[in-house]
C-alpha cells in the first residue's frame, strides 16, 4: 500500500529475528516534554482537539522523529477515545488527568454500551493513522494502540484517575458478571478498534493495561489477562502480507509475565521494577520483550543516563534478539529533550555488542 | 514488666510456632474509619497533636480492640517521627497526606542531619508505648514501628507525597554516595528509635517500607533491602525473656519476597498483588507471612468479604503456622466498622480448620 519499510529492526525484535543493534522508542514519545510539541498544543486548544484533528496529530507523531533516531512511531492519540466513543465524554484537566462527563454508574448505564465503529466514531483515528502512514513514507514502522478493556473500565466506573479504584474494583468484588459484561462489551470494541488501526495501516499494536497491576493475582488473570487473550485471537495476524505483532503491556505485571507470555501476543512490556533478565527467564523463547529503563533516570546527568542504559543492555545480556529498548512507562513531561537524546544515542552506541553473532 | 500476656497468638504465629487459629490485626487500624476516632481527633486539633499526646495516642491505639477481636495492638503514630524529630517540620493537609515544611534540598541539608535521641527528640512516642503496654494489661501484644530509611528519605527529599519520585530518584541516580550517607543516619535513627520502644514495651516492631517498590529490583537491593537488614542486625533480639519479632513491609514487593526473606525478620508483610501460595513457595520455611486482603474488599458486601477471608486463608493453606491475617496495605479511611467486623469475624470463623492437625 505504501513505500517499502527502510528500518523494520523494530518488527523483527518483536518476533525475536535477529537484529543488528537493539531498536529504541519511547511510550509517550510524541509529547509534552517537547517544546514543537507543547506549541501544536496551544494552537490546537484542548489536548482532545488535539487528538482530533488528524493533520496535527500526524504533525506531532512524526515530531520525534525529527529530532532522534527512533526505531518506530506511534500514533498521537489518547487510551482511552473507546470510552469517549461510547459517550462517556473525555476531557483532560490541567495536572489532574483525564475525566469523564457521565462516568458509569448503574448497571443501566453498562447494559447501554456498545461498541463503537471505528470507521465512523473514531474515524479521527484511522484517519491520522492513515495520514502518518503516509507522511512516514517506510521511514520506520507505525505503532497503534489502545487501553486495554481493564484500564478502560477502570476510568469509566472511576469517571477519571483514582487512588484506591475503590469503585471500580467495588464492582468486580460484588457484581462481578456485570463487571464481564463491561469488559465483554469494551473487548469487542478494542479488537474492532485495533483491527481497523492495522487496516488503516499501523503496523503493530500494542495493548495498555496500565491498572491491571492494582488486581489480585486471581483477578487479574480473570478480568484482565483474559480478556487481551480474547482481544489478541481476534487481531488481523497480518498486513501487506507481513506478521502484524502484538505487545501487551501491564505496569505492575512483573509477577505476571510467565503467564502473560501465553496470552497470544508477540512481546510484553516491563516496567522497570523487574529486571530483563528474570522477566527473560520468565518468558523463556515465548515472547519478546519491551522496556524497561525507570523514566525518572531521565532526570539524571548523561553519564548515569549513559550507564543505566548499558546496565539495562546487560541485564537482557547476549543474543540480544528479542529486545525492544524502551522506558519502563511513559516519559515525564518535564524532562530535557536532550536527555533522551542520550538515552537514544547510548542505545545506538551500546547496543551492537550485544547481537554479534559467531 | 507488666501482667502476662493472656493471647500470644499473634506472636507465636509471628515465629511459625503452632496456634490454634490465624491471629489477625489491620495495618492502621486505629484510624479515621472508626467515628470514635475522628472524635478524639478533633478534640486533639491537628494529627501531630494526636501523635504527641500520649495519653490520647493511647485511647485511640485502644478503640479497634473495644469494637473487633483483634489479636494485637498497634501503636498509634505516623512513619514520619524521626524526620520530624531531625527538624524537618512535619503536618498534615487534609487529603493531601504529609508535608515537610524543611525538606532536605542540598548536600549540606543532608550532612548536617543527626539521630535524635528516642528519649529526648521522641519522648513523646515512648510515653505512649509505655501508657499503651501499661493499659493493654496483657490483653494482646503490642506492636511497635517506624518508616523505612528508603521510604523515609522519599518524603524527606520529596518534602511529602511524590508521583514520580523525581527528587528523591534524582539524588540516587546522580549522587548514589550522598543517597548512602542520608540512608546511613537514618538507618542508626530507626534502630535506635524500634529498640527504644522495645526497652518501653513493644513486643514486636515492624519496619514500614512503603515505596520500595518503586525503585528497580537493583536499586531495590542497595538502597531500600540493605538497610533494613542493617537495622534488623541491630534490633535488641528480646526483651522480658521472649523474642521480639521482627516485620517487613516491602508495599509492591512481591517480586523480592525471596530475597527479602534472607534480611534477618521474622516475618514479612504480603500486598494482595501476590498470592499467599506463591509468597509462601518462594519464602519456603524462612519466614512467616502476613497480608494480604485488599482494603477494597472492605467496601464490598458482607457474603463478597466472607468469601474474599475465605480464599485468602486458602491461598496460605493448611498447616498455616505462620501465616498472620492482615489487609494488604492500611484500612481505607472510609471504610463502614461493620465491614472490618465482618472480615475479622470470617478469620475466627474459617481459620481454625487450617490448623487441624492429625
Amino acid at each position: 500500500m505504501t513505500a517499502n519499510l527502510q528500518n523494520d529492526c523494530f518488527l523483527r525484535a518483536l518476533l525475536r529475528e535477529p537484529v543488528e543493534r537493539t531498536p529504541v522508542w519511547m511510550m509517550r514519545q510524541a509529547g509534552r516534554y517537547l517544546p514543537e510539541y507543547r506549541r501544536v498544543r496551544r494552537q490546537a486548544g484542548s489536548f482532545m482537539d488535539l487528538c482530533t484533528q488528524p493533520e496535527l496529530a500526524c504533525e506531532v507523531t512524526l515530531q520525534p522523529l525529527e529530532r532522534f533516531r527512533l526505531d518506530a512511531a506511534i500514533l498521537f492519540s489518547d487510551i482511552l477515545t473507546i470510552p469517549h466513543a461510547m459517550g462517556l465524554g473525555l476531557s483532560f484537566s490541567e495536572g489532574e488527568g483525564p475525566r469523564f462527563a457521565h462516568p458509569l454508574r448503574t448497571a443501566a448505564d453498562i447494559q447501554r454500551l456498545a461498541a463503537p465503529d471505528p470507521e465512523n466514531e473514531l474515524r479521527y483515528v484511522m484517519d491520522a493513522v492513515r495520514l502518518i502512514r503516509r507522511s512516514l513514507n517506510g521511514r520506520v514502522p507505525l505503532i497503534g494502540f489502545s487501553g486495554s478493556p481493564w484500564t478502560l473500565a477502570c476510568y469509566m466506573v472511576e469517571g477519571g484517575s483514582s487512588r484506591d479504584y475503590a469503585k471500580v474494583k467495588g464492582l468486580l468484588y460484588d457484581q462481578p458478571q456485570l463487571m464481564h459484561q463491561l469488559l465483554e462489551v469494551l473487548s469487542q470494541a478494542v479488537a474492532a478498534y485495533l483491527n481497523a488501526q492495522i487496516a488503516a495501516g499501523a503496523q503493530t499494536v500494542m495493548l495498555f493495561d496500565t491498572w491491571g497491576g492494582v488486581l489480585s493475582s486471581e483477578d487479574y488473570r480473570e478480568f484482565s489477562l483474559g480478556y487481551a487473550r480474547r482481544i489478541s485471537a481476534a487481531l488481523s495476524p497480518e498486513a501487506d502480507g507481513r506478521r502484524v505483532p502484538r505487545i501487551l503491556f501491564t505496569k505492575g505485571g512483573g509477577q505476571w509475565l510467565s503467564d502473560m507470555a501465553d496470552a497470544g501476543y508477540d512481546a510484553l512490556g516491563v516496567d522497570w521494577t523487574t529486571p530483563l533478565s528474570v522477566a527473560r527467564a520468565a518468558v523463556t523463547e515465548r515472547v519478546a520483550l519491551q522496556g524497561n529503563l525507570d523514566p525518572v533516570v531521565l532526570y539524571a546527568a548523561p553519564e548515569t543516563i549513559r550507564r543505566k542504559v548499558q546496565a539495562t543492555l546487560a541485564q537482557f545480556g547476549h543474543g540480544a534478539s528479542g529486545h525492544v529498548f524502551n522506558l519502563g512507562h511513559g516519559i515525564l513531561p518535564d524532562v530535557d529533550p536532550a536527555h533522551a537524546e542520550t538515552m537514544i544515542e547510548a542505545v545506538h552506541e551500546f547496543s551492537p555488542a550485544y547481537h554479534v553473532h559467531g
